[in-house]
């Protein structure tokens, strides 16, 4: 089958991949469509050592399963964290912290920029009938901006910037606005401020970001000048989210922090039921975010778009239906 | 009146400042007995800059109150953050996180390594007659550990570390250890050790603490390498509190904090009515921290003794009580 291929931090399209074979209680995917992601574009820069297929959100169809027969056919897309189910995380009902995981595309599990991905039944979630394609290969990273909401309360008193309107920020500030807070993104560039103003999301130039203002901040760009911006904009006994992943190490004041009590919270994946539902009550829009779509075949433009300033969500269209 | 004169990161011992003269709504204390924190030695070091007399924990009688003079007489302690207000913050009832707040011995207000200190008489705090003065010096930093409850939530289930055994590390302990969780404190030296255990609480070796294993990590020393430890030791989804003032940057892997969606709160001040309960009811001993005192004049001597690797309280006797 025809798959991208990363190794040593070099990227191949190769046709010379074997279909996997299912495990004991996995399913064989035929993907349909898949997403390009921050990370993807991370893991190729070299954030940590992967080599294998990337691609992590996907949207396909069961097209092998051994175990449960029924589901031949089914839409699914796939919880993307694989636990062993016996380490301490994993009693503690805490998954997808696994010591012994492997994630797909990300970590030790070949990933969806390809025709056929395994993953265990168990991780295969149903896509219900009135949720297109297109808005189910977000419920990946939708499912990530609402683990936000599972992390801390966000009230409709509360007042939250989003710093960053790229493909993550852009689902975060979505779901956020549905909490009623009084919301703003720092937007960049104008594609990404047309889009919130479409959905009537509040935008603000990063140069005018009013300092100590914000009890809740959400860090999206994973840089830097993010952090900055987002300590600065943070009030005292605030809390800023860290939603992306770090190229480089942060020399962060830790004096400040302790003296403006100010606390940080790592996040990362989410459930992925809750994303689902919101598509299913279309609370969300997340197709507002695809800027175009590629074959397999030319995922190498593809990643190039997805890779440049401002860009949203580039999808790659591997099967089902017809593409540009 | 005789005070300890910091400048340029120059210490001296002065016996030329002038007793200083209450404002509108303060008062003036005599200073009975002053205790020696980690911030005082970093504000020496130079952690920022600080003109005056520093010294924040202390206990004393007001001796001065127009517009109280009913509370003549009083013995207490005070709260060291001196608010406007009328801020945001005030507002927002944080006066400790006021913007233009002045700090006892820390920020812009002189402090209690003297004989006489103002301080408006809203942050005077009686001390019941029951608590000898030898407990009230260490009210101060009895509300700071403490805050920790007042910012997380601690459980009898929970599995809690602090790092670092010293004057606030001990009393951090000490008010854990209240809650029922399992406790285990990491602690260098044997006269930290031997405190720990008079108290029933369960030390550890710095080398022997299990990785990824405690839900709550407590760092106390304000180290570059307290935060590794605490980094080492937390396991996924659990939550550092940071603790302590720190000398320098100290250079974080964010993508690792977001990855296992660890949670860091920067901890400062608290609340003194609590830290008063628990004197009064006698259900922590924080005496048993106290290593030596010494008069005024010989601070210099007082410091260094509490410079000194291990050391845990000393204080400075300025009135009241006999001294060694």
């Amino acid at each position: 089958m025809q798959a991208v291929w990363l190794e040593n931090n070099a990227l191949s399209l190769r046709d010379d991949i074997s279909v996997p074979e299912p495990g004991k209680s996995e399913a064989l995917v035929k993907v349909r469509l898949a997403g390009i992601c921050g990370t993807d574009l991370a893991l190729i820069k070299g954030y940590h050592s992967f080599s294998g297929i990337p691609g992590h959100e996907f949207v396909g169809e069961i097209v092998r399963a051994s175990d449960r027969p029924e589901r031949m056919g089914e839409r699914v897309v796939g919880e993307i964290n694989v636990a062993c189910g016996r380490c301490a995380h994993c009693l503690a009902n805490m998954p997808r912290h696994c010591e012994q995981r492997t994630a797909l595309g990300v970590l030790n599990r070949n990933g969806a920029f390809t025709e056929y991905v395994c993953l265990p039944l168990e991780n295969l979630i149903s896509v219900p009938a009135g949720v297109s394609d297109e808005a189910a290969v977000f419920v990946e990273p939708l499912a990530a901006a609402l683990e936000i909401r599972e992390q801390i309360t966000i009230e409709s008193s509360d007042f939250v910037l989003v710093i960053g309107a790229g493909r993550l920020g852009q689902l975060i500030a979505q779901t956020l606005s549905l909490t009623g807070c009084n919301l703003q993104v720092s937007a960049r560039y104008k594609n990404q401020r047309d889009v919130l103003d479409t959905c009537n999301i509040s935008w603000i130039d990063e140069d005018s970001i009013p300092a100590s203002y914000y009890n809740i901040v959400v860090e999206a760009t994973g840089s830097v000048v993010g952090f900055a911006a987002a300590r600065k904009a943070v009030r005292a006994r605030g809390t800023i989210v860290l939603k992306s992943t770090y190229n480089e190490q942060v020399l962060v004041n830790f004096s400040s922090i302790v003296v403006d009590e100010i606390t940080l919270v790592g996040s990362r994946c989410g459930a992925f039921g809750p994303a689902i539902n919101l598509l299913k009550k279309s609370q969300v829009d997340p197709t507002l975010l695809i800027e175009r779509r590629y074959a397999l075949k030319d995922a190498r433009a593809a990643l190039a778009h997805a890779s440049q300033p401002g860009a949203l969500k580039v999808l790659l269209q591997v099967a089902g239906a017809k593409f540009e």
